[in-house]
């Protein structure tokens, strides 16, 4: 008898076309490895996504969801203008899970693997005992560009903060089919000086917050220049879909009023860049709303501990 | 209002007593990041562990389970005799897991952390929707040590095989508190070379079938010179259970006759290293049994995708 086990794993492996002189130990082993070249260090972000909360498979296809795991930890990447590496998956599966749904769930990892340029390297089977949900852990490593890593915690007063792309309304489509910015982070990186950067993975205003209170600083955001997503609109409160809802994974970014003014002459990607608010000095958010008036903005975006509010 | 999550990510990061020329960047941002010193490679291993299938949370403290998870990763870069780096774990939460718990689990991940100098540098929060199990997710880094990681398939007919510990009976106690043999395996690598080693997870004949399998050779092991744990001894078949058990945790490795004699002249650690058979030519593997008589043996060990036998 040889375990089943064995078997799915050695498929995982024949599947993959890894470079074996960037990654001289692959799927198989009990570890992989990774050269590095002329990396100094090494980067590293783990998101567990589990059915029911960050995707449904009643609806969603395990080529869906492969993506989607593999593309939330790439946005993670983008989110500190870093570039992707390797990636290595563990998966909890329900009894039964056949190896079908496995071959569809690696369809979908190798998709953003082969675009992204981030291979698959090793990983984990193990299934629960009882009927439990499936879940996905993926790890992603990655290094830096010619830039510092842009983190969380470098805004300024003065600071005009930038979105990319469009929000709001992610659960009606985006969220399982949505591009991480990759690509489009290292081009910001690499054309101005960026003071703080992150993904919108929790809604705009719980990210922001993120970023206001890592900085010491606080927030204003102008309403009506938010770009609202076409599915937003499709909702009962499209402003609110933006500020709030979750899995936008665009980036969200602060810099000087003279490098903004530079990055928007200079910018000629499909995906647009748009100008939202302001860092300013003191703590907490707030928003001028399209009626001008000024209200507090707090944290709305869904929180995975204790639910949308 | 403050998400929830922030206010326990902040308390981890609080936690954490990170070096930060080694990890320039910690717990609380989009990666973490590891500095690599003059290492041209990393090492990276992914496990997932889940309520009532690797630990049972009815009778296991989170401590318990912390420590275990850590420890089941750090086994896997002592399994390639490498130096554990850092790691990052991803938690999936039952609703109302309070913070209580997780700061019992974070203890037991400390105390892995600390003793093998490996300490957490990131992870991730999230909850089930509806009452799902506790899971938890490591994933650890290491570098190599002076020797290149020592790999499943190097395994030549003549070789030892060699195992550390005593084997069998994990389930009565040792599965939650056993030891990493990230020492020994770096002591036995520097002392001799090794064809192939890895951890012992799923059980000696499983694990062995994959070093033999990846190696392309068979083996014959000696049934009365099978170091059987006093946990198994009290069990209905001790040999049984030294055979086929899961999460032994102990190193299985195979060397050169000439090696082997070398190694057992000079070991003096508390931990036991035992010959236990032999490789030889061919495929398939067999056991001497006490009675002389020599019997197939086939990997009886856990599966993770369709259970023990």
């Amino acid at each position: 008898m040889r375990p089943h086990e064995d078997d799915i794993t050695a498929w995982f492996r024949q599947q993959s076309r890894i470079d074996s002189s960037a990654f001289p130990i692959g799927i198989g082993d009990d570890m992989a490895e990774i050269r590095l070249g002329d990396s100094a260090s090494v980067l590293i972000t783990t998101d567990m996504l589990l059915d029911g909360s960050h995707f449904d498979l009643r609806t969603a296809t395990l080529e869906q969801v492969g993506y989607k795991a593999m593309a939330a930890s790439l946005s993670d990447c983008a989110a500190m203008a870093t570039v992707p590496l390797a990636a290595v998956v563990a998966v909890a599966l329900p009894p039964g899970f056949g190896d079908l749904k496995l071959r569809g769930l690696h369809a979908g990892i190798a998709v953003a693997a082969e675009k992204y340029n981030c291979p698959l390297i090793g990983g984990d089977l193990t299934s629960w005992r009882q009927d439990h949900p499936f879940a996905i852990n993926v790890t992603m490593l990655s290094k830096r560009s010619a830039n510092a890593p842009v983190r969380r915690n470098g805004a300024k007063a003065g600071d005009v903060i930038c979105v990319t792309g469009s929000l709001g309304g992610s659960l009606v489509r985006k969220h399982l089919e949505f591009e991480p910015r990759v690509h489009e982070a290292l081009r910001i990186a690499r054309t101005v000086t960026l003071n703080a950067m992150m993904d919108v993975s929790d809604g705009l205003s719980t990210d922001l917050n993120r970023i206001c209170e890592q900085s010491g600083v606080g927030a204003i955001l102008e309403a009506n220049r938010i770009p609202v997503s076409d599915d937003a609109k499709t909702l009962e409160d499209p402003l609110k879909a933006a500020l709030h809802d979750g899995e936008d994974f665009e980036l969200l970014f602060t810099l000087a009023a003279d490098q903004c003014a530079e990055l928007l002459r200079t910018w000629n990607e499909r995906v647009p860049v748009t100008p939202v608010g302001e860092i300013v000095k003191g703590l907490g958010m707030q928003v001028r709303m399209p009626d001008g008036e000024v209200v507090e903005l707090t944290p709305g975006g869904y929180d995975h501990l204790v639910g949308p509010e």
